[in-house]
């Protein structure tokens, strides 16, 4: 019997499901974490099947461990849900991206390989757009393998940045730039975001899109929540800092005066 | 003649012992070097038997010199032990851990090919656990890869960390990690330390631990004793320090004054 | 069917064109830019077409996004010209150097296999030499693969560093090192430029010498017009500069009078 | 035909000499340049005969460039030489050690592989052993890779460190270890230097106590002169030290009186 090894990528089914007409969404670690929040939540929300692990010796020598104290190497996951009415769908999500360039490019064509298998021809990939400021109303930025995607994404309210040459580092990008060298489709939604936090109300917007896009019913609560939180969180830290300089304030008026 | 080469990993035996349902014992190069002392320990105070030299180069590309001036190429080594009831025991140790998570990967899959081979199904991973503080009565953090060896390790003392997502990074982790994709079982012992020092003081409650675990019984004079030594540098360094704070203290006086 | 993969490096040819005795010239990102901007400069005048594109994983993980929306994975690009009298043309640029040791070997490899093919024997490298300091009129220094090459070369004014043991590092070099141990022939020009800007003044200085080498003619005026706008920012940049200091200055009277 | 590859590491010959019991001797860029110094002077002394050219893709992507305008890619040389009386020998030298730690490994390999066809067994690696502070007399400082060779050196006045751990890193300290495992035997001397400059002086003891093991008779007039150049430009910058502390003691002094 042949050993077990992860070698540079390693895909462990625990199913194969038949799919019909499966897109692909992606949503890894990132800027914000938006990506991941948002295949999450697609994940918890459709009620999505894990059916692969993907191990790669790209990712940390690492393993996480549970609050039961039981251990799992760290991977990314594949998930699926049967669509009632258009097309199924695969969502990857996962622990990290690869460590290395070519760490990333082996891993993206090894998702796409499995993509692939199943018949997709469309991809979705999600993450932030740091902005490097807060940012209220994230909106929505696109980017697409071909022209005419363009009016699928504006018209559900995603805009272009004007202007040229901007990237898009990682998965996000590499599974959309070697997708179309295999004949795939795809779009990149990239919710606005400081890039200072993990950024659920960015991961909102990404969703509400890609959720018209698709024509599926995506409750948002679960997001709202942990905007909430998050914006508990640093509300709570921006008093602090108040109080901080007012009070070095009052004590430089004290040298002052 | 095939040449020698050392490739990513070579496992050099010296001997291929019969052992008997042998469990696997890891401690190499780490937080407070918690894992190697133990696993050191073991191995003197079991009289165990080294049958196995593993080079890698992922490993520094370099030799230690010894007292007499021989050189010696960075290694890990296997050493076994015939237990006289129970299971027979194989322990890893050596000079580095993988430089590259490649390289990690590589070497743990190795050595779970080396511990197939020889029918090995349950894995120790022995290392510290850094806290940032001095420890004076060092705990010792557990891990499993099955929930059913909760029981087995918390009734010999062991605590599991409240808080989840910590990681265990090195061969400690993947062993575990990857021998669990095996079909192996494992447990993950660490000892609470510093992190600053070489900590013999927490090595004594890891080896403890798996000495019941094991059923063993092992001395801990050699650990002992080098606790004490430990104890007596860093005591000095505190007396230097606290006499320098104390002179810094009265020469600030001079200029105030 | 095969699956796409990039591998190390893959040359996706959109045409095959047949080339009588075509020179290489390689143009790719480097100091003050100057060997792409030289490259790009070629392409436009000679309206050279695209024949292949060039992925490597060794290249960044990451697509551009064009103002359109469109992305595109990051590459090399080889063009062809075919020229009226003597030898055809083949033109490489791209958006990056490999970015590990290895990966620029095995890239610089690759592309010579390419050029074999179409029976290239001589190669062209462009670049920029920095000098730390700007640079009115850059002077172009040259190196070549045989001694016989001087000639050639000095008698259109490119000049030797006097001082041996200097290196050219990256595309520029590695080309003509393996290109010699292939057989090819080879000469490196470099623009001397500051380093700290992009510099179409220097690629100017280059093109000039390797048209008159290669006897075609090309127009200046886009480089010279790309030299005029850098020059207007670098000017305007230096008059910031000169009224800060000269701010500072009477400020600084002031703490003095 | 297949085409030139470097890969990982590629040996071009230019001769296959016919060596009678050759020794090998390493001395290739490190601590003061002691092992490169040491090496080029025996290849000028013996009149040694270039044979192969060594290059790697683990070497800098990069091109020397010679006085006359020609280019080189960086490389490893062998040399060899033919005594009239005992061994032959085949000397390394080189532009570069391999950048990372695996093309270390791989390419003390591939050396071996050389040396193992030329029926080599013995091995005498040079260096330096880098103390911080200058050295007047510099000692040579050796390594064995069997106890039996223990005498052999110490005759020659080569001394052992008595401290246990110290390390031997790159090629010099590879070639023993790995041979070892070959069934090799070696040597490595390494002359005492500061580290900070480059060390004729320290390479004149390494090729003293090697020509004396060797029955070699090697005029070390060369390198007399290199210290003698090396120590007037150290002396100079002495005085410029010196004269600028005293020059600055005089403006303390203008402040304090």
């Amino acid at each position: 019997m042949e050993k077990f090894r992860i070698g540079d990528v390693k895909v462990v089914y625990s199913e194969k499901p038949k799919l019909k007409n499966p897109v692909f969404i992606e949503g890894l670690p990132g800027v914000g974490n938006v990506g991941k929040l948002a295949a999450e939540h697609l994940i918890d929300e459709l009620g999505a099947k894990k059916f692969a692990d993907i191990y790669s010796s790209d990712f940390p020598p690492q393993v996480f461990v549970r609050e039961d104290g039981t251990v799992k190497l760290v991977k990314n996951e594949l998930y699926y849900h049967k669509a009632k009415k258009g097309n199924d769908v695969i969502i990857l999500t996962g622990d990290f991206q690869g460590l290395s360039s070519r760490g990333q490019y082996v891993l993206a064509e090894e998702l796409l390989n499995v993509a692939e298998e199943f018949g997709v021809t469309m991809i979705y990939t999600l993450g932030g757009y740091g902005v490097g400021i807060e940012i209220e109303q994230p909106r929505v930025i696109g980017a697409i393998t071909h022209p005419e995607l363009a009016d699928e994404i504006t018209r559900h309210g995603v805009i272009f940045k004007e202007e040229e040459g901007g990237g898009i580092i990682g998965a996000s990008g590499l599974l959309l730039g070697i997708g179309m060298l295999r004949g795939m489709k795809g779009v990149c939604l990239m919710g606005e975001t400081s890039g200072y936090i993990v950024d659920p109300n960015s991961a909102r917007e990404v969703i509400k899109v890609l959720a018209k896009m698709l024509g599926m019913e995506i409750s948002l609560t679960g997001l709202d929540e942990k905007a909430d939180e998050v914006k508990k969180i640093t509300d709570k830290i921006k008093n602090i800092e108040k109080s901080l300089v007012e009070k070095e304030g009052s004590e430089d008026l004290r040298y002052i005066g």
